[in-house]
């Protein structure tokens, strides 16, 4: 939108059964100008998902590599699988001016609040636990431990809003998204996203094609 | 949206003839769950105005009093006429939860901003000063003196950008009033407007019919 403007790093979290997958593939449906961050994982491929387009599948000593590389904006064990976000993506699209969206889990989501903490952090909360575990068992792609795993997480994952900038409860896909696009659409008129170190007239000067 | 939490105050400013009132019209108009300020003002009525809708019309010792007896959120004189901003409909409605909107000059934006820091600041720019001269003479409402008046302001009251949390260019009437909505909704989503002194936990009990 505004030529040398650095990108904005979104990210969206919250527990997971939440719905933040499809959240987020509404929201690329219909928000322009972002790019969306593909994870790299090692859990098992489920039915209908694509290697490079859901995530990067990988095996754990290639996960482990890279690792070492360092080439994961933040890595972290999850129910016994590798999840990581890979940093070039990230990285290169921001410097070029491009605003980025990572859809992670929360403890994804502190790390890169560490690293990277001009980012706009997004909670997604489900209504309740009781709908969240409805959620899950609907799903029907964990088994009931790993449900009963998740769930034990509710409160310490719920307690993690705070850190947020911001928190949407997921109660209507519809309207949540319409929150979620109402968001980036707001972080984007934010004065001190066009201020930084040049002058304010200067930068109002490249929004338009008319000078002053 | 949230019982117990507090109204939030929405400031829209900017130069005279960037389109404010139009704007918030079209801002009510879309937005719910918004009330609007209506400002006191001793300039004259002009064609198609009505006292108590778009400003309570009054006479100059009329609004000295008020301001004598505190009555004002903010007042100013522009182009030696009084504007001014009733404080007891803004804080009631705050108190009882509900978002306030103000549409009012720079000079009055600014004493807003001192005495109620929590508010949202938004400014809307014009695309250029050659824009917004054009915009003042076909609004045709002020001889050629006023709007070079006007006009001679322009970047000093651009320079105040700096001090608002938002900035929208008026270029499409539909697009900034999308922008507008869009900074309401993200505003309410924030973290720090339900967590205040309650926990986290609590307030969100509030936003649903269910319990956890």
């Amino acid at each position: 939108m505004l030529g040398g403007r650095k990108g904005i790093l979104f990210v969206i979290s919250g527990p997971s059964g939440v719905g933040k997958g499809t959240l987020k593939d509404r929201l690329l449906a219909r928000q322009e100008g972002i790019e969306y961050s593909i994870s790299a994982t090692t859990r098992p491929m489920r039915d209908g998902e694509i290697n490079g387009v859901h995530y990067f599948f990988l095996a754990k000593p290639e996960f482990e590599r890279m690792i070492a590389s360092g080439d994961f904006l933040e890595w972290a064990v999850v129910y016994d699988n590798y999840y990581g976000t890979p940093r070039r993506f990230v990285l290169d699209n921001l410097n070029q001016g491009k605003d980025v969206l990572l859809e992670i889990d929360i403890q994804g989501a502190r790390q890169i609040r560490e690293r990277y903490p001009e980012g706009v952090f997004i909670f997604i909360a489900p209504p309740s636990l009781t709908e969240l575990a409805k959620r899950l068992e609907l799903r029907g792609k964990d088994s009931p431990e790993v449900i009963r795993q998740r769930l034990s997480h509710y409160d310490e994952e719920m307690a993690e809003i705070v850190n947020y900038d911001y928190a949407v409860i997921n109660d209507d896909l519809e309207y949540t998204t319409l929150k979620l696009s109402a968001i980036i659409t707001a972080e984007r008129c934010k004065v001190v996203r066009f201020i930084r170190r040049d002058e304010i007239g200067t930068a109002f000067d490249q929004q338009t094609d008319e000078g002053k």
